[in-house]
Parts: C-alpha cells; structure tokens; sequence
C-alpha cells in the first residue's frame, strides 16, 4: 500500500522522461517517488523505490527493463558452473546508490513515518536468476532444483549472504523496518518450499536480528505454511489476499504480528464498500499486533481516492 | 496426467503439420491424441482432447491460437452490454465436433479404459473472456466483478447454463466421467470465491447429477475451500500440489474422493526418486475414494519413461 507507482499521476509525470531503472538508481528520484504515497495519500511508513533484482543484477546478470515485458537477464543460471560464475556482492560498494537514497530519504523524511528497507528472497531471486524473466510455470527453476538440488543449494546459499548482507546495510543507511518478499513463494510445493525457502529465511533473520530492526516476512501464496513462518523469528509476516484474516492469525498464533491483506482489487469497490471491507479485516485479524496493508501490489489503475479512502478507514479505525 | 500433449513426440509429429484447433475440430486428430497417452504411457482413463474456451469461441468471441502467446479473443467483455450480446449456445449443435470426437474415442477404445471429458468452470471462462488473453492479474476481471457485480453475475449465468449443457451433451455422446476446471480459481479471494465460483459449482452438478456420471472438480489453487467443495456434491475433488495429501483429506473429510497431487515438476527427479514421491503421496491420501493423477498439468519437456516411471509406481502400488 505504502508503494509508489502507476496509480500515482505524479509517479507517472516523472516516469513520461526516466525510466524506471534511472529512477531507481538516482537517489534524489528515488526519494521523490519514495515520498509520494506519504505525502499524497498519507500512509503511515514509506518503503524505499527500488526493485528486488538489484542483487541478481550486481551479480552481473544484465537486468534490461522492457516496458510491457518486464524486467528480463541477459544471461541466465542454469548449472553449478553459472552459479560459480557469478559476481560476489558486496552491497555497501555495489548497491551503494540504494545506502545513498535510503539516507537521503531519512533526511527528507525528518521522522515524519518509518522507512521501510526491502529484499526479495533468495528462492524469488533464484527462480528469476534461472527463467531469465517473469513465468508461468517456473519449468526452469523447478527443473534445477529437482534434477540438480546441489546446484539450486550453491544458488541459494550465494543469495541467502547477498540478501542478509544487503538488509544490513540498508538497516545502516537508515532503514528503520526491513521487508523480505518471497514473491514467487507459491511456485513450491510443501516438500521443496521447507527444504529451499524456509531455511533462508531463518538464516536472513538470524543476521540481522543483532541489529534490533524489525523484519516483515512475506511468502506469497505459502499462507499453509503461517504456523512454521512464525518460528522463524520475524517480527512481522505478511498475508496474502488467499486467506480470511482470522485464519491468518489462528494459524500463526498470536506471538507474531500480522500484517495485510485486502484484495488489491477491492479497492475498486465504491469507497463506503472499501471502508466495510476493511473494517471486516482488521476485526478479523485483531487490533494487536497487526499492520493493515494491501495483500499484494496495488493495481496501476487502481483510483487515487480509493487509496486514500483505504487510508482513511484504516486510520480511523485505529482513531 | 492423463492429458494429451507436448511431453509425447508421437503428438509434436502431428503438430508439425497441424494447428491445435485443427486438430481439436477435427474428431479423427481428437480422437488419436486422445488415445496416446493411454497406448504410450499406460494410463488407465483416457481423456479428451480439446479446450476449454471452446464454450466463449462458440459465444462468439472470435479465438485466435497464436504460438507462444496463447490463445486469445478478437473481442473481451466487460460491460452488461457485451454480456447481452453473446450467442446463445446448443452444444449439442454448435459443438458437435466435441460431441463427433467423443463418439468416436468411445467406439476405438471399446472398453479397454473410460473416457474423460471436461469443461472449463464459469469464472475461469469469464475472466479469459473479460481479460481477453492470459493474465497475470486479473486485473479487467476482477475489476468487472468489483464494480459491476451483477454483469459478473449475468455473465456466469450464462456460462453456468452453457457448462452444464455442454456436460450432460458430452456424457450424451459417451464421456464417462466429466471433469470441471476451475483453473483460475486462485485468483478469487475468499468472499468472491464464496460469492462467484462456488454457487455455480452446485448449479453444475446438480445440472449433471441425473446422469449418474461422475464428475470430478478441480478449484486450482482454492485448497482452503476443501471442506465447502466438499459439499458440492461432486463425486472427486482435485487436489493441486500446494497441499500436503494427509492435510487435503483432513480438510476434505472422509464423504468425497480425491485426484492428485504429484508436483509436475517431481517427473524431473530420477525415476527412483520418482517412484518413492508417488508413494509416499498415495500413502498420505490414504488407499481409498483416491486417484492417483498429477496436481497440475504436465511439462512439455518432461521425458516419457518419468511419466511411465509415474503410471508404473502407481499401478505396482495398486498391484
């Protein structure tokens, strides 16, 4: 919810001349487009601009932005010789232009609301680096992982460092929440998703516990999985739109806190039907422990004022 | 599993030199891809070989196979107008090329196993008619359905009339057992799934229910509504591989058979390993009211003897 993009005309101003990567890599833009949703449409914390390929990319894949084809690698990993190949990372030299927008953005912010920092996961990052580009059927990444497991672990393990150390060096630049997403977390059955997902998580959250931020874990479309995602040790998990809010909490028990998980496309619904909604919700998951957010990415169509009616039922609510 | 397809090279030959439409219009072509599987791999049902927006095009979308892309409408509906406007469908006359197929698949198997045929469940049909093509989120659909529910609703009447006709014409012209997809279903939440895909589940097969045929429903990706699918009447449910097997028999109760679940993805394993996954999933099912079948369609690139490898583990548990 706290996202920028397409919904906002003001995010679409800036993108008529930059390209989405220019935007991303030049902290003074990232940090305009960070702001606007807080400034906008009031939300109460401000996620950094970026995109979660920035570590395959700083392994030295080639990431070429195609507008109406999504992000797509030059070279692909699809052996135990590609996954040698690949560049160590050192995020405070190699991602720097992200440490550089996150402090500017503190800056800018003064304290007005939290900055979240983000990664994606290692298992999301994996099955991109494999397939190349966006999938349906993730045939690839799967095919590596059952027929090759040593190789797919090699992976995972080089982006579970890559991911732990870029989160610490976000929480240095001044990220004050960090996010993981395992967007494509649905593409593993149980068998595979506890043998290369869950333990990544578990490690990630293990480096950068010392540093006291809080961690939001997200593994889209493993909602089955909530009772063991809350022994991993994140303070917060994420709740896709696939399961009703009281099924969330009673699965993952009331020791971690909740965050989500309207349909995005409910905020299509006229705005007194968007208040009811989200009402519903957050009676459902509780009013402790619990951050009310979008269950995934808002639609680019999606009505400004519906977003701010959003943001108004929640504060409301909370008033 | 049981599915004709790209994994065999017998049917790539007769791709070479014919389109899928041409081969599913044409019962001689449906006819001997649908048997292949059931000579070259040993599975034990045979099912048509058709698709299921055979229903929209005979609505009078207009649909283009185009390679690589998928199939696509010349026109989309998303307006109560658009919804006014189809074509009335009589499958019996409008697809009686479906109806030719079956007839003659029934004649050349004589016995040896039972033919399957199917359909595509309403909400998966209308979102592909909305949409206009393959989508990654659903975004006209569910927008259709937020902001105009009672077009949405107009349109699954329509579709839910035409299904249930369509079935009861194919068990007419000889199919056995009849099988609905609901492939999209995960792309409803909870109170839209409640709302605009299970009622119309129980208006089908009370539709089908006089025939005495079983009809076997398959919500992809609606795992959490087990125990409501349940109560559908319909004879088996099929299971996606997002669930545990133990876990979909416990939600789904003891009253209903179960189809599935093997993660296409595990015919990349060594056929031993292959062999051990199988079992272990029957095992889990529990021997009863149970069909062993993947939980998704297969891989094109999946070698033949891991699909044999997979028919023999599940007969020799039989055995």
């Amino acid at each position: 919810m706290r996202q920028a993009g397409r919904y906002l005309p003001e995010y679409r101003a800036i993108r008529k001349t930059r390209s989405f990567h220019e935007v991303m890599r030049t902290p003074e833009l990232a940090c305009e487009v960070t702001l606007q949703p807080v400034d906008l449409v009031g939300v109460d914390a401000a996620i950094l601009f970026s995109d979660i390929l920035v570590i395959p990319e700083a392994m030295g894949l080639g990431l070429e932005m195609e507008s109406g084809v999504g992000p797509r690698f030059d070279r692909t990993v699809r052996s135990a010789a590609d996954v040698a190949g690949l560049k160590p990372v050192d995020p405070t030299v190699d991602l720097g232009y992200v440490m550089d927008a996150l402090r500017l953005i503190r800056r800018e912010l003064d304290g007005r609301v939290p900055l979240i920092g983000f990664a994606g996961a290692p298992w999301t990052l994996a099955s991109y680096m494999i397939e190349g580009q966006g999938t349906k059927d993730f045939r690839h990444a799967k095919r590596l992982l059952m027929a090759d497991p040593a190789a797919m672990t090699a992976l995972l393990d080089k982006l579970t460092d890559a991911v732990g150390d870029f989160l610490v060096a976000q929480i240095e630049a001044g990220a004050q929440v960090v996010q993981l997403f395992d967007s494509w977390a649905d593409a593993l059955a149980p068998a595979e998703f506890r043998r290369f997902a869950l333990p990544t998580y578990h490690r990630i959250i293990e480096r950068v516990k010392p540093t006291g931020v809080p961690l939001i874990l997200f593994a889209r479309g493993a909602m089955w999985a909530l009772p063991e995602l809350a022994q991993t040790g994140a303070d917060v998990l994420g709740i896709d739109w696939h399961i009703e809010p009281a099924e969330a909490r009673r699965l993952a028990g009331d020791g971690v806190g909740l965050q989500g998980n309207l349909d995005p496309a409910a905020l299509y619904l006229p705005p007194d039907e968007i208040r009811r909604r989200t009402e519903s919700m957050i009676a459902g998951f509780g009013a402790t422990g619990y951050i009310a957010n979008l269950g995934h990415g808002i639609f680019q169509d999606t009505p400004v004022d519906s977003a701010r009616a959003f943001v108004a039922a929640v504060k409301g609510h909370a008033g």
